[in-house]
């Protein structure tokens, strides 16, 4: 009897037998990934890299809540709310997930009354967005921004955010890049001018802003067909968003019959043109197009908009291949890129839209998607042959034989008070090839050899991981000794 | 009409008029902050910190989705489940919010069949915690793990964990903590002992986990009103609870009538025996307390349980005070501390929940609560009455006068162009003195100040802001220059 009744306590705190497990598919959610130590490594590595670009402009960093009162998502974002993730009612509150940091920050400025601040902010955002339509991008993904909030002169701060994008894919290094260039102003001019009803400017953006993915040909169609312009109407459209160039198509487009009667385009046009002179004494003319067919998804732009994408390269036979075989290298491959790695602009209502009294804060930022640079940079790195170290062990210890752990203790604890990275056999008694082939395999640089002959004679044997060369160190001055061979090979 | 025509579009285009902003009341959710950027620099201070402790003992980074699939989560968490946050069924797969680091990281090692690894995850997680009883805790919150997965010799990796923690508590230096040891075996060995049935095992464990928030007549009526428990079970129990001490304390249980007859109590102090005696070898005998009162909350666990306190500070009159007023410190105050800052636990049977063969992965592992150490930090920083950096910006460009804009983006250009971290105003003309005024309030430690007289002889004024002492310098040594003073003051 009490053998049974060990037997159904064993059942009970053993967990679940075999047979008791999951029955579901083990996956994480539908467009998430996890990130594995290497991919980690790569990661940290980009972050740390754009991080420094956003200190060296003086950012300051902030943070939000992964989700926000559903009310203040809604009417933010156009046709693109129905990509909101939305939160079980669980009684309480009624949330969203964010969609992305822009709206999170609006939020913030208002409701702590800031009226300026250069912030960072790099965090997940979340976007139901349809897998379909999609390809390789991801439903949970880093952005990583940098907003200017004030009200200041005009476009100093505009252009401040695109040496701040070229100096993000510069420091990346994974190649050439464009950052396109235009203005919502502007472009509402431009409808105006080509005879688009007020109604319909919004939602004819939306259609602009598919030009990155569909040729003209499909964007004309649902101009017309879905949203009921006329076919002269969507030609002359077709006639503008074909062009881009530089202050030389700024000129032109001033001295344009239709443009230079429209207010609004006339504002946009100039605004251009005092962005385009900044951008210049940035250095950045080799950068910057001034692009006429881009339009940005999103409703609450009011200025000037930005896209940086990356050209193909040209020195290999295809585009950079993305993971997941994403076919958005192979459609934009037309165009000699491989999609957008950064996007941003003006945005002076926001704020206000949040402040009780409607208090504007004038805005402008960029935000850097960095999945698909860790894509590319993933591919680069497989591609590369190259193993990347996943952590940053400076030295094992090791047992030479039998009966050492304690000794293994005490000498590693002294290691780790004196501040140095080290690790050792989780066994009593490993054997000594295992833990030198551990070292190697994990490119650990030094391994601590602890043998009972050596021990009684207060030393160790320091060994040099690649060169297999061996010395012998007293005890006392092991932390020193380690220390100064790896400032020495560093 | 033309009028009428551009106001309509203007009303359009310049966002709802303040009579259309939102009516709901500007907030983030419920048991969420946002951090500004003086609570970033401190809480990235914190993170680092600890990220250099887990990296001292051979951590890998990983990262997992937010959410996880709602089966993923289901049967780990025992009465905890109603805490988990659903996401709303939009179409598709049925989410949950990750409700620690733990059930992920036994999801990946099982989906990616890994049977050994030393990995930290430093990431939020989310609780729908009834505010009316936790005070001062967050429902989104930062958990910092570290965990050792693989099959080894007891305690080995166990230990570790323990010196992880006072590492991480010694760097940190925020005060004497005590870190309470106890094993899930032997509370069950004296469950057994006192005569609790096998079936009530988890629910009395949770009553026991309450004892660190109340007193032990609350959870004696808890055990027998609402758990069933007879008297006597009960008052037995109560006599063990209150036991704690070191290595005395596990020989004089040893020998104890009651439990020696109980396989699981004599593991379980076995356990402990090792244990105490690895924490030794680190030196650690004044840091831990093996505590037999220590229950923790979660299901999973199966061998050592661990849990980290700070003590109230002897030398003032009250313990820290926390951020929000929060009664825990209060409640707390009897016995001397201000509440957890870490814990974790052996569990070696989650991993093979999730295998389709119900493989095991032994598993052991820790998990900082930084929140509470960030409150701690926060209190302290605001009784000093210094003032955080909150940016890094290393110089201001300014302009001494009218006119002047182009020429200042060209040199502050030059300088991120050799990676200073520089600023200057967007206004086009700022006044002198508000410029200065600006780096002295934000302790930017130098500015250079540009004038049509110097730049004339290619030269400019660089300033020491705290001494207010200026120097000419050569624009072309300015970089060079700006960084020799850095270097000196750093």
């Amino acid at each position: 009897e009490e053998v049974s009744r060990l037997l159904a306590l064993k059942a009970k705190l053993g967990g679940d037998p075999p047979a008791a497990t999951q029955k579901f598919t083990l996956k994480t959610p539908k467009g998430t990934r996890d990130y594995a130590p290497q991919q980690m490594t790569l990661r940290q590595g980009v972050l740390d890299k754009i991080v420094q670009v956003f200190k060296r402009h003086g950012g300051e960093a902030i943070d939000t809540p992964v989700f926000e009162l559903k009310e203040v998502l809604m009417g933010k974002y156009g046709e693109d709310s129905k990509l909101i993730y939305d939160l079980k009612d669980q009684g309480g509150e009624i949330l969203s997930m964010r969609y992305d940091l822009t709206v999170p920050l609006a939020r913030y400025l208002a409701m702590n009354k800031i009226s300026s601040i250069k912030r960072y902010h790099i965090a997940k955002v979340y976007r139901r967005d349809n897998p379909a339509m999609t390809r390789g991008r991801y439903r949970e993904f880093y952005q990583c921004d940098f907003d200017i909030a004030g009200s200041y002169d005009p476009m100093l701060a505009d252009a401040e955010c695109v040496k701040i994008v070229s100096e993000v894919l510069d420091t990346l290094d994974i190649g050439d890049y464009v950052i396109k260039l235009n203005h919502r102003q502007l472009l509402d001019g431009m409808f105006e001018a080509c005879g688009v009803p007020v109604d319909k400017f919004r939602t004819i953006c939306s259609a602009v802003d598919k030009l990155d993915k569909s040729p003209w040909a499909d964007v004309r169609k649902e101009m017309i067909e879905e949203k009921g312009l006329d076919d002269a109407t969507a030609d002359r459209i077709g006639e503008y968003v074909r062009l881009n160039g530089g202050s030389q198509l700024v000129e032109q487009l001033l001295a344009d019959p239709k443009l230079k009667v429209v207010p609004n385009a006339l504002q946009g046009l100039q605004g251009m043109q005092l962005l385009l002179k900044y951008c210049s004494l940035f250095g950045l003319d080799q950068r910057v197009s001034f692009d006429l067919s881009l339009a940005r998804g999103l409703d609450y732009y009011t200025g000037v908009i930005y896209e940086c994408v990356l050209k193909a390269d040209p020195t290999s036979s295809s585009p950079v291949k993305l993971q997941n075989g994403s076919a958005d290298a192979a459609v934009d491959a037309e165009q000699g890129t491989v999609g957008s790695v950064a996007g941003g602009g003006r945005y002076d209502n926001l704020v206000g839209m949040f402040d009780p009294r409607g208090k504007a804060v004038p805005c402008v930022g960029v935000s850097i998607g960095v999945e698909r640079i860790f894509s590319v940079l993933e591919a680069k790195y497989a591609a590369s042959g190259l193993k990347l170290r996943t952590n940053d062990v400076e030295v094992y210890v090791a047992s030479a034989h039998k009966g050492l752990h304690e000794q293994r203790l005490r000498i590693i604890n002294q290691l780790w008070d004196q501040g140095i990275k080290a690790e050792h056999s989780f066994k009593l008694n490993p054997k000594l090839l295992v833990q030198l082939q551990h070292c190697e395999e994990h490119q650990i640089p030094l391994a601590v050899v602890l043998g009972d002959a050596e021990l009684s004679q207060g030393v160790v044997k320091l060994r040099e991981v690649s060169t297999r060369q061996e010395a012998t160190v007293p005890l006392a001055d092991l932390a020193t000794e380690i220390r100064k061979r790896l400032s020495s090979s560093a």
